[in-house]
């Protein structure tokens, strides 16, 4: 029922609407089980049937993934995969609604495999306990109908594009921060009554530069979004594989919850556009390095983190002891925002956001050259950057916290809360 | 924390918004469990701790309630009362995923509560496993910072409107039929920086007539289309509970999943609305019955139903067995719309949709006036309508089915699906 696999280097051959063709009859069960369905005559008894035969890939099992699995379960898809190699966190359960407190600490995927098993044990969960990697994403891929793209990295999202694209499987796409939402449908090779391919890289040809887009586990996101955006997104996913209505191809809607207004951003494809090449994102290819290195993560350092000199988290400890007993000085100067600040810090940091000091001016006035210095943010990232303007500015006495208050959660006081 | 509410008859005092006060300063486990939260700074610790003390009332542990309940839990909303007395049904879990197959058979609330404490067992969760009625609302609704209605009767939806509009409490309100949702938030007291008053009459002044407006049971519903609609209720809620953002008091924000898009239908007060009083709603006074009789479901048959010429299944089920046995003659006419008569139909009957009957010629062009007529639909109301109209054309020997599909299946053939 998948659109076969293009060639390496081959275009993929046209992709159909419906995605999927009917499965068998539904015996009493299942009329009873999707009644509600089938008593919608553009799905009927045929759509459900496409959606038991269906097999829909779910790539992150978090805010976005946790509506999905469960709205797609509840629709009968008869196979679902889930992509994820982390385990739960205990910050997760503010959004992440299919995993659940006595979760904490299991694989993501075993806990998002139970609750789709809990809702309808009929349905084929597929595990792939692993990270989407240039090496692997084509075959994790190969098989399914359609891709959901629920994750929280840029590297993975391109890779989950760039491998959609080649194979040709229709991707759909979602994004929260904060209180704002995104949700639209890529597809390389549609049938033409859906109008022109358009892809992840038509609308965001690429990554931003490292460190210029907060991630969610340092901007923070109202749990709800991800409940409205991750519903979006299955529904798509619904009309994709029943071949119904209008899908959200060459269109991203865009909420804001504060208003609580959507709007729909047209996009066309791009004219420049190549389609990339199978075997380079699956790896091996001369050009998958490249590849790998433009999809960096944006919590990742800077390339000159390593060389810059820095304390570790115990190092920080017996400074601080110091400075209460008066026996030396240091200035921790928290980089990170207020809202971080005020939900965790370092006992006797004083906090001065990256923005304030890398603004005109700012570096004189908050910062003194002659006091010993440690800035910290809460892995390194945002620190380095900043310490690296220190530096420049003539600063000598000037270091960060290695891996920040993350480090020292981790090694100093477990007690203090990680985010 | 909640608005007081007002006494009998009394306008109730103006709300706050934000709604809710902060509870206690979180200790580590909560701000490691909504760190996300606490790191927008819209909400921040404070608004996490607004959630925390915040008393949410979702009535109808359903479709809309489900993905209520389990971001209300998520957002680490403290008290969360759920109002139902259904059991859960498989047909339910389509679009029901606070509910799974093992809880086939037990009470909602029951299920809803062991989902919110998987989720956070520090919820407190308050069932109330019963239906809401003209005597329990006000005493169900104290106490509550605020009303989500998940409801699927019109009963039951001027009752919450009405109560809520008696008391001065935030109403956030939702509806779904096949591919279209709503939702919106009503106030019979807001603050006057959120603008006048709208409550539900405001928008619909009086409940559709009985029969007029399908139901889920008989139209169907694309179960995602409860995700979309039940997290936007749910996001309403915060906003409400934390003071931010724009609440959607004074509009409407309706949802065609087909096209997928959302527009917004401003909504402005009724200049002729009288508030409800309190004492009327909670039964005893005079207005009371008057109210309930205006509150009827849609669901409901129309009055002469009871004295029209009916059938029993086990009559019926006779009655088909002396057809074929060449003994006797009867034509059964399903009433019902193609979609239901593919999900499940009783053998023997021939399909003939309402609307198809009662246009104009339609009663001489399908059906003999020689021939017994049974007519059915799925639980008699529509057969009913049909069946007036049918004797008013000169049909002597015209029945229906009562209990309609429903009962068949119930007193003849267990093994055919319910819907």
């Amino acid at each position: 029922m998948a659109t076969t696999p293009a060639a390496p280097g081959a275009a993929p051959a046209p992709g159909r609407f419906p995605l999927v063709e009917p499965g068998p009859e539904l015996d009493a069960d299942g009329r009873r089980r999707w009644a509600r369905h089938a008593l919608v005559p553009e799905i009927g008894l045929e759509g459900q049937r496409r959606l038991r035969a269906a097999r829909v890939l779910v790539v992150g099992a978090g805010g976005l993934g946790s509506p999905a699995l469960l709205y797609l379960a509840a629709a009968g898809v008869g196979t679902l995969g889930v992509v994820d190699d982390d385990v739960v966190e205990v910050s997760n359960l503010q959004r992440q609604v299919v995993h659940g407190t006595a979760d904490v600490g299991r694989p993501k995927v075993e806990s998002a495999r139970d609750a789709v098993a809990a809702l309808d044990p009929g349905v084929r969960v597929v595990v792939h306990p692993e990270r989407l990697t240039a090496d692997n994403a084509a075959a994790v891929l190969a098989g399914y109908d359609l891709v959901l793209d629920g994750t929280d990295t840029f590297e993975s999202r391109y890779l989950v594009g760039d491998t959609c694209a080649a194979l040709g499987v229709p991707h759909v796409w979602g994004s929260v921060l904060r209180f704002d939402g995104q949700v639209s449908v890529f597809w390389s090779s549609p049938p033409a009554a859906l109008g022109p391919a358009v892809t992840l890289r038509d609308v965001f040809p690429e990554p931003p530069p490292p460190g210029t887009v907060p991630s969610c586990a340092e901007a923070g996101v109202l749990g709800v979004v991800c409940g409205a955006v991750g519903s979006a997104m299955a529904l798509e996913a619904v009309k994709l594989v029943c071949g119904i209505g209008e899908p959200l191809l060459g269109r991203v809607l865009v909420l804001d919850a504060l208003s609580h207004r959507w709007r729909e951003v047209p996009v066309a494809p791009d004219p420049g556009r190549v389609t990339p090449d199978p075997s380079v994102i699956a790896g091996g290819a001369p050009g998958a390095r490249t590849a790998g290195a433009v999809l960096a993560g944006p919590a990742a350092a800077p390339p000159a983190a390593a060389a810059l000199p820095a304390v570790t988290a115990r190092e920080l400890a017996a400074l601080l002891a110091e400075r209460d007993a008066g026996t030396a000085d240091v200035d921790l100067v928290d980089v990170r925002d207020p809202a971080e600040h005020a939900l965790v810090a370092i006992p006797g940091a004083r906090l001065v956001p990256k923005d304030r000091l890398l603004a005109p001016g700012g570096i004189a006035r908050h910062l003194d050259p002659a006091r010993p210095l440690v800035l910290h943010c809460r892995s390194g990232a945002r620190s380095a950057e900043v310490l690296v303007a220190v530096r420049e500015a003539g600063h000598r006495d000037a270091r960060h916290l290695a891996g920040g208050l993350l480090a020292w959660v981790d090694e100093v006081d477990p007690s203090l809360p990680r985010y």
